[in-house]
């Protein structure tokens, strides 16, 4: 028996590498950098609190909340997704064109159960967001990096690679890129559109940080060049309202669109109507853009903190990305230093307990690349623990280099 | 562009039923006899607003509900399943084998993602439900029929089919199936259990309705005659709970459920936590007899009510079966008569207006098999609206054939 399908085997490295990362989210002893799971503090929970006992209290809510829903979500949801989270941002959108999804990974998922076939080729950023290519790898699909710099993906090498493979996809993490915390360029936005209209390729524009910005000038998305149907943008509530109920969307044409009923309706039905009416409610009553204040302004001090320290305990030729959003900081260790093994040390050793993620698993290519990186996440992570983290990781780090 | 996946070819035909499927649940105007949603009235309004409001009062339990949670799907929840759904049936399970999904749907669609590669074979039974047929095809599996009778599946078919298609996995509703109302007999759940130990192949015994009994005696699940860990079962709560919920469960082996957390883990990462906790604190605060035995007792008025009037109103030659428990009653009319056809006539004619699903759908081998059935949903609809419905569709069906 078990006589798995191919699916399966394709996905059981990297699968290894996505359990880790759920499994450094949970452990209670360490201080962890690992994991990107909002902060505790981030959590609407007296709001949803107050609309919960709202909402619920009416019959007839109530009974929307339990009963079978739309298949690609509810219309008030729908709406908010056009008027409060795209239009603001200079994408003209109409609700029939957004899908909610059972949060950013499904959104991922229902497109590669459109799009892809066995052997099919996407092209991704390197590093890239591991959990992402896993399910690249549960449809089969091979993996080609593209490279990166300080501007996000390089479109110089991407139009290469789009002419040399011909990929059925182009999957990019535009704003404080998961891992590095990188931003792609205006420029290279625009670029990118027009690449993937030029050479008719998809261009997935996963943008699930894009509204947590601390610093710099808030951009356009790649969506928002486009004039063919060639990007689809998916994005996420996780970082903006709640992780755990699970909620995203898909912003496609038409066609794709009506394909998206039908990979939906097979998945799953649809996504959870009580949370779906609970997150609807959050934007329409006022709420978000308060919140969204509160939060930026936590995650902001977290990240300044983290900088800081990184910048102080960790040895020189130390280098590391400066994001201006978003959850996460990439660093590059002096080259002799392997960051798996220093993990292992890390979370193990009495003095240290600290958890963070080794590059390695984020490059698509393998070949040992990232050896001597690392992601850090800085959101989820009082202050003083940040202080008190980098401080001991940095003289672990130190320590290895004497 | 859009050069979709071939399994967005596979699945069109069946995604088109059940797009009607769903269209049919939500027309205000019509009696519906289609769709399989619960009653309004058999949704726990009243307790979930009692819980969620204690719930998400602690701020330890509001932090829960919107963070990340497991994989898998929270511990409580799975020992709900153990203890208060599958002990009293018979089956020894650990919360460890227990696996969260969304909804039943979703039980079946991970399913696939761990078995089933194209062209593989699915034996199902002959008519089955249109909307795991979609999913079936959707991975682009062949789906084979097997033959029933008044006591479900046929074992001797069964076996020979086995035999002659080598399936991959064999796909049983065994109680009060879905779309004929028959159940399984207890001899034949056993012979199913040993024919997927014998040839090495995957029972998957979807089993949505078998807690909504009205009549007859409780029989054991086929997982309670597994030895080797070939049957896996799937459960909703849809039925018993809340279908908005979008929670179900499956129950299988350590190494399936091993790779059932890739799978999960790749789809949509985990579950939405609020309404696992509702529904786990639901069975744990002891709302479920009173709720089970209220919902029954409601059902079961509403099938003795149709199976009155279809006998009443339908002409002579006309067969049904007699459904003990579930949703729905199989109606086989006079030769004559195509459902198809009948049915854009019932909906569209201002003297009737009555919704059910025509039977040729749920027939995989396809080829005009099933065309004078339907499938008449009994569970949503209040008893004077059935008595004006079933009437109004008997007239209908009478005059055709004068």
């Amino acid at each position: 028996m078990d006589k798995f399908a191919k699916r399966m085997n394709s996905m059981e490295k990297t699968a290894g590498i996505v359990k880790k990362l759920f499994g450094a989210m949970n452990d209670p002893d360490l201080i962890s950098f690992g994991g990107g799971a909002p902060a505790r503090e981030a959590l609407p929970v007296d709001i949803v609190r107050e609309i919960s006992n709202e909402v619920i209290r009416t019959d007839k809510r109530g009974i929307e909340a339990l009963q079978y829903g739309p298949v690609v979500g509810i219309k008030d949801l729908r709406e908010v997704v056009v008027k409060d989270l795209l239009e603001p941002k200079g994408v003209k959108a109409k609700a029939e064109n957004i899908v909610i999804t059972g949060g950013g990974m499904e959104a991922i998922n229902l497109l590669c159960q459109l799009f892809i076939d066995p052997d099919d080729i996407i092209l991704v950023e390197s590093p890239s967001f591991v959990h992402s290519v896993e399910v690249f790898e549960m449809f089969q699909a091979r993996c080609i990096p593209v490279d990166m710099d300080e501007d996000g993906m390089v479109t110089e090498d991407l139009e290469e690679k789009i002419k040399k493979y011909k990929p059925k996809m182009v999957y990019v993490i535009p704003t404080f890129q998961n891992p590095t915390g990188i931003t792609l360029s205006q420029e290279r936005r625009k670029k990118i559109a027009e690449l993937g209209s030029r050479y008719d390729t998809i261009i997935l524009e996963d943008d699930p940080y894009r509204d947590i910005r601390y610093s710099g000038n808030d951009l356009l998305p790649i969506k928002a060049f486009d004039e063919t149907g060639h990007t689809i943008l998916a994005n996420s509530f996780s970082k903006i309202f709640s992780a755990g109920s699970r909620l995203g969307y898909i912003y496609a044409n038409d066609e794709i669109t009506d394909k998206l009923f039908d990979a939906k309706s097979a998945t799953n039905s649809h996504t959870a109507m009580l949370p779906q009416i609970l997150c609807a409610e959050f934007f329409k009553r006022g709420y978000y853009p308060a919140h969204h204040e509160m939060i930026c302004s936590l995650y902001r001090e977290r990240r300044d903190v983290m900088l800081e320290c990184i910048d102080k305990y960790f040895p020189e030729g130390t280098k590391r990305t400066t994001p201006d959003g978003g959850l996460f900081v990439w660093v590059e260790l002096p080259g002799i230093i392997d960051t798996t093994e220093l993990l292992a040390e890390s979370v193990s050793n009495p003095d240290v307990k600290v958890a963070f993620v080794a590059g390695e698993g984020f490059y698509a290519e393998g070949g040992g690349k990232g050896r001597n990186c690392m992601r850090i996440s800085f959101g989820g992570v009082e202050p003083d623990k940040i202080r008190t983290g980098a401080k001991r990781l940095g003289e672990l780090i130190c320590s290895k280099l004497k």
